[in-house]
């Protein structure tokens, strides 16, 4: 069998150390390159037991410690920094598939060099296409770079749409857990804590996705993210809150059909998914569905009126432009500061929301257009965390 | 676009009618045959619809009697008889697709006569696969000849399979409603009235079917088929019953995915994924399933020590060779006889499993084989259900 190449931007995030669980179970990939944050004891391990030729470091101050420590142990692996480390490990010239699993805006411009690169993309990042969808996929198609979905909605739709005709879609049916806040009162939703909301019912996933899954704004994102990745109009992409989330999500055919993914909650298998695609392949690991003991699956219509990022996150899918990147920039700023304690909850989607309307939208936007809005709104928002900080 | 060209062996029946009906509402579907086992006065007004070129009567008296109609009319529409008008019809040199939907063992002939002609065959007839599986798929493996499943939950599987490699698959999961009397006690089951039986709670259906339904047979025999049609072990076919009938059946994949087709119960929907495969054709008469008012759907084992054709089916299935002609053979005859009230409910699997252990099972079976083991089956248990008749 011929041992794939491929590199991951993030490896030591959850979705980072998830994918390479799943290399360490099967051994038929090999890993050139592997980037953080900050988080440089982990990345030291994983070096270890993948020795990729080149790791990245973000943070400068932890380059240059990791290096230190490399060279100390005799370690040939290069050590690069910033985002050039990021672009370098993206555009690998032996790699033939980047995992974009870094939280955040951050994984923009290393996904556009690796596409250009001609990489596929395994795509964890869901910011890449929130922030800059067209223009993304444009490039995509110019430079005839697949990119599969990490995401387990996305790749729950990605495989319901396996063998079927793009033109013979409905509608796509994303499922929703609906967070740990799906049945508190609004007078309930003023009151909750970091620690309640970084506990997620079903999934283990880091910090920033959980609470974006308590606000609903995750399934937002995923709807912008499906829209670009599946070429479907806003119109056609529905959400229904499934607690249990064992249906992974479903498309809709126009001919009545719907097909649906299901599996138990276990992002290994929306990224083995892709790192093996179109291949199946076996894996023991992942728990199997057990009918006998399953004894129902729930659905519900979600509360737009309770949890108002999704209806922001329509809305700024609807206006289109620079809207969905101010939507994104304003979120990762407003979850940033609630986890930090310095905004209560259901301040999120009013500050994201004041954001929409102060944002001057730019239609087709450029890379420089997007990443100017995505500062603006980085900034606004700052400003307006400080101003509900000091009120507190 | 070009007009596909078809015939319907059993049209007058419920999948027969429901074909026609989909045909009506589309149009681009040349009907060249139709038959039916008595039913004239339908089948003139089928003619005059869809004006066929030829069609069968199996009964050589009704046959006379719509020929004498027919001519009258100045019709010049050709009627022969017998299963020799079952052929016919089977193998007319224009048609490309066949449409079996007659009920009961009757369609084996005819459907392999299709298949040597090598016309596509939309198989609703399940018998055919269940009394000569082995000897049917080996043939349309050796004229090349698509067979296209038109039940519900072979559909279902179809549709789960589309784009994917057969190696792949770990196991199919058939769904079952459980029947009118899933929830009765052994008590309740022995009081059982034919109009009680003929009341599926999801499905309209033909009186054999509905029958066969009720006594967890149909699923048994759905077993059978999906074992030759998709090629997998038994033992790689779970049953899960699913009161709702919204998800159709499921494939299990090695990589621990689950793909499900869901839709509403409607039999014009498999119909149609048959007829206009491998397109999914717009179909606005199929209702969509509406997630705001669906809030639940429901799963549990299959209570196999009160509906002891499920396991009938299974063991007839391991042991092979003719054994499940003769399964299937007893069962039509005592699923008949307990409509005539010739047969108290709870002997049905009494005299199916009675007359199991008595064949002497015929390994890789000719066509002689089989039909022979199916007339000997039928003898038998008409001789057991006159005994019992007797006592009654």
């Amino acid at each position: 069998m011929r041992t794939k190449k491929i590199a991951i931007l993030g490896s030591t995030g959850s979705i980072g150390t998830q994918t390479l669980d799943v290399i360490k179970k099967d051994g038929d990939i090999q890993v050139l390159g592997l980037t953080t944050h900050v988080n440089i004891e982990l990345l030291e391990e994983q070096i270890e037991v993948f020795s990729p030729q080149v790791v990245g470091v973000f943070n400068s101050d932890k380059a240059i410690e990791l290096q230190r420590k490399l060279k100390q142990k005799g370690s040939k692996v290069e050590v690069i920094t910033g985002i050039e480390g990021l672009i370098t490990v993206a555009t690998l010239s032996e790699a033939e598939m980047i995992v974009t699993a870094v939280v955040g805006m951050i994984g923009l411009l290393p996904t556009i060099e690796a596409i250009k690169a001609g990489k596929t993309i395994a795509l964890a990042n869901k910011e890449t296409l929130v922030t800059a969808g067209e223009l993304v996929m444009n490039l995509a198609k110019k430079y005839n770079t697949p990119i599969l979905p990490v995401d387990s909605e996305h790749s729950a739709i990605f495989q319901c749409l396996r063998g079927n005709e793009a033109t013979s879609i409905s509608r796509l049916i994303l499922t929703a857990s609906g967070g740990p806040f799906r049945d508190y009162t609004k007078e309930q939703l003023r009151e909750v804590t970091v620690e309640q909301a970084l506990k997620h019912p079903n999934w283990v996933m880091g910090s920033k996705i959980t609470i974006d899954s308590a606000t609903l704004m995750n399934k937002g994102l995923e709807v912008i993210e499906a829209k670009y990745l599946f070429d479907v109009e806003a119109s056609q992409i529905d959400v229904v809150v499934h607690k249990e989330s064992i249906i992974h999500s479903m498309v809709e055919y126009k001919d009545g059909s719907t097909i649906a993914q299901l599996g138990v909650p276990d992002m290994r298998h929306p990224i083995a998914y892709a790192l093996y695609y179109p291949e199946r392949k076996e894996a023991e690991y992942i728990h199997r569905l057990d009918w006998t003991k399953l004894s129902a699956l729930s659905f519900s219509p979600p509360k737009k009126d309770l949890f108002p990022c999704l209806d922001l996150a329509y809305e700024a899918l609807k206006i289109g432009g620079t809207m969905p990147t101010v939507l994104n920039a304003t979120n990762e700023i407003v979850v940033e500061s609630f986890l930090k304690k310095h905004l209560p909850f259901n301040e999120i989607p009013t500050i994201i929301h004041n954001a929409m309307e102060k944002h001057i939208c730019i239609n087709s936007p450029s890379l420089d257009d997007i990443l100017k809005s995505d500062e603006w709104a980085r900034e606004w928002s700052r400003k307006k965390v400080e101003a509900c900080w000091q009120k507190l």
